[in-house]
């Protein structure tokens, strides 16, 4: 199935004008740059970030890229390969879900990598960030569910059509380069679903950016690939998918950042209980109720979700994750959601969170968007509680900036949390250089 | 669509004991690894290989593996990258038409690299070009026709799952290690055919290689893919084809290698032509008459022809290779088909070759294999002669030998030819290492 707009309007997205680019959007890269860097400091000692590293490291080079607590530098397509795998090894790093996956993971680090190799300012690689992971979002929706059902995983097939629009932004390759970088990452994009629940699944992250840097960079050697591997015949499209969503992807408006709507994951668990444990706190502030005063609790979800997070009774820190029930108790005691580490499988004997757990019932319910959750608190004392929240809807600024930095000290830690923020908030006065040795000390 | 058998039919194969190797298997491997060697040298100064040479060597690292035309060595994943893309540059290298693409240019660059890495043995290298060059021809059945014409190289795709299984030998895997390197690199496999005519096709091969080193050597390291992700849910051939053909590859009998069948190219020319080359060779070298003498020549080859190579009156010298009734001309007046230095624009104005050329009819003949082609030659003195060739026949040993040296002689130049052929034909005394060290020598 053809889909002839696409590649033009990936390169008008490479070419878009810095100063064009809406405030609100980059206000919204900064908080995914910060988030990122929380994510990826908190997944350095993963078996897969080990294991990643490790190999690139033995392989060695050219010192000129960053990796996520490596004391060396390597070459721009190892650090990108290696700090994909490693921000997205918690798969607690950004979502958009209209792209189906997750963007910053597989387009920063190609932006990072050839920013810090080319001596760019923080702020060009914040742009690339943005504009590359727009790139992912449009073609992630063109190839739509259909592409995902299939098996094909968007953050890293689409997430290495973004990584290579960010990293022809920092080459400043021409439009006809960049053509060709993305015709050559057209037969080199891959990346399958079927991984999730092992290594593969960050790993696929990784693979994207450094396919983004290869193929810029061979572009930037005068690499010629065919005219459209994108949307033309027999192009990465036609060949991954048999239906394309492609005037849905480009009727957008000019200057319009699908971007904006990239959520951030508060909670250290499936994205499937996120609205529930933020009903529930909008609740429990709203009414002041402690847990012990909690009769029963009814949560209605999206069906869908049904067969994703509703474990009735989580025997391990894993399970919990995938737990209404759980969760639920969790949030009414004050556990901290956002901490990876509370999600033991102590945890789930505990038996003040059990007495909870079992007073939940969940309800799959079409009216409500996947993104969605109603919840109905009933207490002791007779009282009943409605809330509802949805993801979709934007947080004002103020409120994700709290949450962004809850999370980051629940997960880093409240010094490390602060130093990473304050990098962020004065990135006009830094160079990607800057951001490098700060994901060297990131250990 | 699931293919159950695949993965273990693959790790049966990586595990498959060297005693037990056919001779005749071996041997077929050893002019393939001669013809490898021969191509890589012709194909060293071309455009891609020298971008893809020149981006490796710049990142540079831990020097262990050899680089066609390179002084200097470089990790092994680099090195297959460059090697598999400089061996398939003049798309002369071996083919294997159930497999549907080119085994050698994938498999061979992965198993050379780590075995310099491991300082093996040549012979050991010999081995895993077999059995992964095996690897890549039954999943190459699998996928078939159908994953081809969707869009696929299984030069690329099938040759990634080649490229492991020779990695995994040459790092000595477990089963249990070569099945997570086999999962892992279904995540990896990509290659499109919509490069085919720009310098994407050979990168493809490079790809391929390189994904193979990388699988195995992430393996060795403990990375934990999922359970099947060649045939199981959502693995690499559910969603990337609609119908596999699992019993055609997988009811051969254990110890027989496909890889028997595997063509070398004698001529530098599309390989749709190459059945009439031999037909009129016979012909010529059987009846004695010159190239004056013919009156008419009529070609008739299997329809699907029609389509890829039958330019009637070609301009330039890529032109050439693609024209049934120019590489008529060539052969009857003694041009070496087998050079790719004939083929030029100024050749195409020759007056002798174009009075020839105007005699040539070529008719589709569904009757007619595609690898096969009927000439009928009726000279001027009234005489007809009928030959037919089929390439799908094997050729006896002496004689593949012959031509695989002409063709070396007229790629490489006669001393270049022997010292590669004295190379191969004393394997049993040389290491990998030797064979690196003639690699970055081929210059």
């Amino acid at each position: 199935m053809l889909a002839p707009r696409t590649l033009n309007g990936l390169l008008d997205l490479a070419e878009f004008p810095t100063e064009s680019i809406l405030d609100s959007a980059r206000a919204m890269a900064k908080f995914s740059l910060f988030d990122w860097l929380v994510v990826a400091r908190a997944g350095a000692g993963e078996p897969v970030s080990r294991i990643v590293r490790d190999l690139v490291a033995e392989e060695g080079g050219k010192p000129v890229a960053s990796v996520v607590g490596l004391a060396g530098k390597l070459p721009a397509r190892a650090a990108a390969l290696a700090n994909g795998a490693i921000s997205h090894a918690l798969d607690y790093d950004d979502t958009h879900f209209a792209h189906v996956g997750h963007p910053s993971a597989a387009v920063l680090p190609a932006a990072l990598a050839l920013g810090e190799a080319r001596d760019a300012s923080a702020a060009q690689v914040l742009d690339a960030l943005l504009i590359g992971a727009e790139a992912s979002i449009r073609i992630g929706i063109v190839l739509g569910r259909p592409h995902y059902e299939r098996g094909f995983h968007q953050t890293a097939t689409a997430g290495a059509f973004g990584a290579t629009v960010a990293s022809a932004r920092m080459l400043g390759l021409t439009r006809e380069e960049t053509r060709q970088a993305l015709s050559l990452v057209a037969t080199r994009a891959s990346g399958l679903k079927s991984q999730f629940g092992s290594m593969g699944k960050p790993f696929n992250a990784g693979i994207a950016a450094s396919n983004g840097v290869e193929a810029a960079a061979l572009a930037a050697r005068g690499f010629v690939s065919c005219d459209d591997g994108v949307g033309g015949p027999q192009g990465f499209i036609d060949a991954h998918v048999d239906e394309v969503f492609e005037d849905t992807a480009w009727s957008v408006p000019r200057g319009v950042f699908l971007f904006e709507d990239i959520k951030h994951k508060l909670h250290a668990c499936c994205h499937g209980v996120h609205a529930a444990i933020e009903a529930l706190a909008e609740a429990q502030r709203a009414h002041r109720f402690d847990a012990e005063s909690v009769a029963s609790v009814t949560i209605r979800t999206n069906p869908r979700w049904l067969k994703v997070c509703d474990l009735k009774r989580p025997r391990t820190g894993l399970e919990a994750k995938f737990s209404y029930n759980m969760v639920t108790a969790m949030t009414l005691h004050g556990v901290d959601t956002a901490s990876d580490a509370v999600y033991t499988d102590a945890l789930c004997q505990n038996p003040e969170l059990i007495a909870v757990r079992s007073t939940v019932t969940v309800v799959g319910d079409e009216a409500i968007s996947d993104t969605g959750a109603v919840v109905r608190i009933e207490t002791r004392a007779g009282e009943t509680v409605d809330v509802g929240h949805d993801l979709s809807v934007r947080l004002p600024a103020e409120t994700l900036e709290k949450g962004l930095r809850a999370k980051a000290a629940a997960l880093v830690g409240a010094g490390s949390a602060e130093k990473l923020w304050e990098t962020v908030a004065s990135l006009p006065t830094r160079s990607a250089r800057d951001l490098g040795d700060i994901l060297r000390g990131l250990r």
